[in-house]
């Protein structure tokens, strides 16, 4: 492809991707194939020759489109966000044509700095602790990951380190000395990494990737299940009772479930007290909403309990997929951890300490310069446009968060809906079957046929949840929390309107009426 | 920025990205700017109010493009080639517009079922062995991870989960018993991954992120640093002696420093009687070659040995970073250590078996439509089109080895070029401070004068290589393996001619001469 086709298939390619983008609502937003229908569509093999654009192109909206699940569409409310604006994808463009794997400065300096100044930015914009900007005494800063689970594996990793090697320290053992590497050995089988049993499954999956234990506290659906100091106090003492040392914490500002917060001004003492164990603050969705000072007024100055806090703008921050901010208020903590030297790697620039080498930041040796969509996006809708954006997803979710609520005779909510995102579920009192009365969302059932009450609401709930997706309308998330069954709702693409919620939650009352209606007649 | 609005910008960008493309031998490849250099031209926060993008545009090219090091350059010798095309960019461009961070099959079935295909393709276009074939009896497949450092830890952890159960399943442990747990937790400590000396640092790096011990094995210069069967006898033994259970082993198609290839026939009835430690092969950079069928006939089939098969397309092949394609031959061992079950991931089509959710073959959850780069690239030039480009650029590297060759007087190799890459660095005994007789390039020196001759070469060629970097007329990297300091010479991204590396030759052989006067001067 020379230059003049390479123009010629672009503009086509961008008229393409306009007008999927202005007709995005009318596609299904569940495509409408089976397991394994792409395959017999295409060639067995590559192509020996070359094939022009003309015939590539067209394949796209024949056989890729239909396969696509539509997060862009405005009937997309399932498990968050994950938007796509213009200026980000001509971020991507120039991200690929400028291409180098810049693991250190040198290997592209302004991929480096760039990052280090939006970082900056997006601190400020959110107004965190100022030991998170790169300018801070503490040796902060901030670096773009792939995903939030990229992010907790790297901090864990580091919490393990610095865990391990300020215990080897106290106890006088000698580096590189084969008694603490023995020591190391040891104290690896008892580490335990912990989180919220509402934490993302990354703390768990991070635990095993760094080899070591996993604990999950259980939040209680009366604390809106967040995270409270008495139950992080009683699991650290269990740990001691049980020999573990517990290294690492996620803590949660908005929770994949619920959207829960944990309690952070409540945890700060107990925090405070094992000053070892690293705190990770995984705001991978609603950190988007710190963009806005009436929520970062409320929230941003607690962040200072936390080593480490990363919030993802490919969720609800106008930038594609991957774009995921991690911020730490010590960096040598991660660089200590994860710097490996080779020869190929020296260079005056990195031996003088006065640049940044990301690949000690991160797993992965190489980067994409992800800084350029960033710096696009908050220049382009400026600060104003990146809270008009927030507020407006917040608004619809309150909108549906009412209709929820207009229901009552239906419906209950599972946690106050927060960020956007409603939680609810069939009324258990109303399926009639056992002998509960009124029951309140947090109520725990106790007796046998309070239990089957709630047993049949989930099953209920998920069958409703089940056939809406199933038919595509619409599409949601069915999850679960402290043995509650329910329908997640989020609607905050920048395609997202409030007339596309009131159609869902239309679709969820219908559904919910046969689904009702069908029990009846069974 | 509206659909009219966008239209205007990325046109815009698709012109200066073709100029950009046109004139990319003028630039110099590294850029003349010093740390610090780009955050005082820009503002210390984000903008208030949106900006055009006819604002921010004329940004890029002049704060941006000076600040990059152009590994699209012909002048780009250093590292490996991390090469872009116009297909691969519509790709990106797709991608972004497609955004789903499509972690199971229903988040978009279009991603993972093409990746399944792209892989497929690739894995018949090197003739790998069938059982890396998705539809392979043995369950094996390939999948695109982000990089190769990533494809190591991925398969390190399912390296070490499968050593650890099989060991505890072995000795009768029950699952999720006290008594199973406590011996894992024991053995994690004696476990080591292993790899030659010449390896990539993503196999240590990898080791710390597992939280295992790692050993490196020399490779030596007499054996073209390949490793051989007797140094992983000695190596397997020795850790047996130390109570040390290697687990895992990364083997190389083409080392980073020289380009060296372990000894994989050699190596197969040693590694054949260690069947539960796992074997990489990384061939990062070098695996591109097997597109051509003169270079998959020499070691294609020789890749049964391996459990896992790395190969980056973003290097070497006409995809921009990142496009890192893991290839495994039972992908059940990735997935029964990486799945982590939540509530709001269980879908139908999970459930039934039919589908594969890609998050379980990897450590982030969430990922990008790659495979859409992959399929335009292997359509648009088609095997004979990338054939060409390999030939081309091996074809090149003779044409560099032959100058380098052609100036004995000045010059030795210090291993036999292959892939493209030369390695070569001053003749020891041209420098005429020791007794030093004339010698080769796998001579071990012995005697002090000797020595100090070794010394002197590895710190003259580390300058003439320092010199021309700093001077930014040619891009190339200094390395040392085996106390020999070298420069390494490679020139394969799609700009690479014949011409840029003769005159890179001229440079260097100049800058010689002028360091060597500068000594005698001195």
């Amino acid at each position: 492809m020379d230059a003049d086709e390479f123009r010629k298939a672009a503009h086509a390619a961008i008229e393409e991707i306009i007008a999927f983008n202005q007709n995005i609502a009318e596609y299904p937003v569940l495509p409408a194939v089976k397991p394994g229908f792409l395959a017999p569509q295409l060639p067995k093999s590559a192509p020996e020759k070359s094939e022009p654009w003309s015939k590539i192109q067209p394949d796209i909206a024949s056989k890729i489109v239909p396969g696509l699940t539509h997060w862009q569409s405005p009937k997309f409310m399932a498990f968050f966000p994950a938007g796509v604006t213009y200026p980000s994808m001509l971020g991507e463009l120039y991200s690929a044509a400028f291409t180098a794997p810049a693991f250190n400065w040198l290997c592209s300096p302004a991929c480096t700095e760039l990052e280090t100044v939006v970082m900056d930015w997006l601190a400020q914009a959110f107004d965190l602790p100022k030991e998170f900007l790169s300018s801070s005494p503490s040796g902060g800063g901030g670096t773009i990951q792939g995903s939030a689970s990229e992010a907790v594996v790297t901090c864990m990793v580091a919490a393990r380190e610095r865990y391990l090697h300020a215990k080897c320290d106290a106890e006088g053992l000698a580096p590189d000395s084969q008694e603490r590497d023995d020591r190391i050995a040891y104290l690896r089988g008892r580490l335990v990494a912990l989180s919220s049993d509402q934490a993302h499954s990354s703390t768990q999956k991070g635990a095993l990737i760094a080899g070591t234990r996993y604990r999950s506290i259980p939040a209680k659906l009366e604390n809106q299940l967040s995270l409270q100091a008495a139950e992080l106090e009683a699991a650290l003492s269990q740990c001691e009772a049980d020999g573990l040392e517990p290294y690492y914490i996620t803590l949660t500002l908005g929770t994949t479930s619920t959207c829960a917060v944990d309690d952070f001004a409540g945890l700060a003492p107990v925090l405070k007290r094992h000053p070892n164990l690293w705190v990770h603050i995984d705001a991978a969705y609603a950190g988007a909403a710190l963009i806005c000072p009436e929520l970062s007024s409320k929230y941003s100055s607690l962040m200072i309990i936390a080593d480490s806090f990363n919030m993802n703008m490919h969720k609800w921050l106008l930038v594609n997929f991957d774009a995921s901010c991690l911020f730490v208020q010590n960096r040598n903590h991660l660089t200590r951890a994860l710097s490996i030297s080779a020869a190929y790697y020296a260079n005056k620039h990195t031996d003088s300490g006065l640049v940044t080498d990301y690949r000690d930041w991160q797993i992965p040796l190489g980067r994409r310069f992800r800084a350029l969509k960033i710096w696009f996006v908050m220049r382009s809708y400026g600060l104003e446009g990146m809270q008009k954006h927030i507020r407006n997803s917040v608004r619809i979710g309150e909108v549906f968060a009412d209709l929820v609520r207009g229901r009552c005779d239906l419906f209950e909510l599972v946690t106050e809906p927060s960020f956007g995102l409603t939680c609810f579920r069939i009324k258990p009192s109303i399926l009639g079957s056992g002998g509960a009365a009124e029951t309140d969302a947090d109520f725990i059932p106790q007796t046998a046929a309070d239990q089957q009450v709630e047993q049949e609401a989930n099953a209920v709930t998920k069958h409703i949840g089940d056939l809406i997706n199933e038919r595509g309308e619409v599409f949601l998330t069915c999850s679960s929390s402290a043995c509650k069954s329910f329908i997640r709702v989020v609607s905050g693409n920048p395609h997202a309107e409030e007339k596309y919620v009131r159609a869902a939650f239309d679709v969820i009352v219908k559904t919910t009426e046969e689904v009702l209606a069908g029990r009846k007649s069974a």
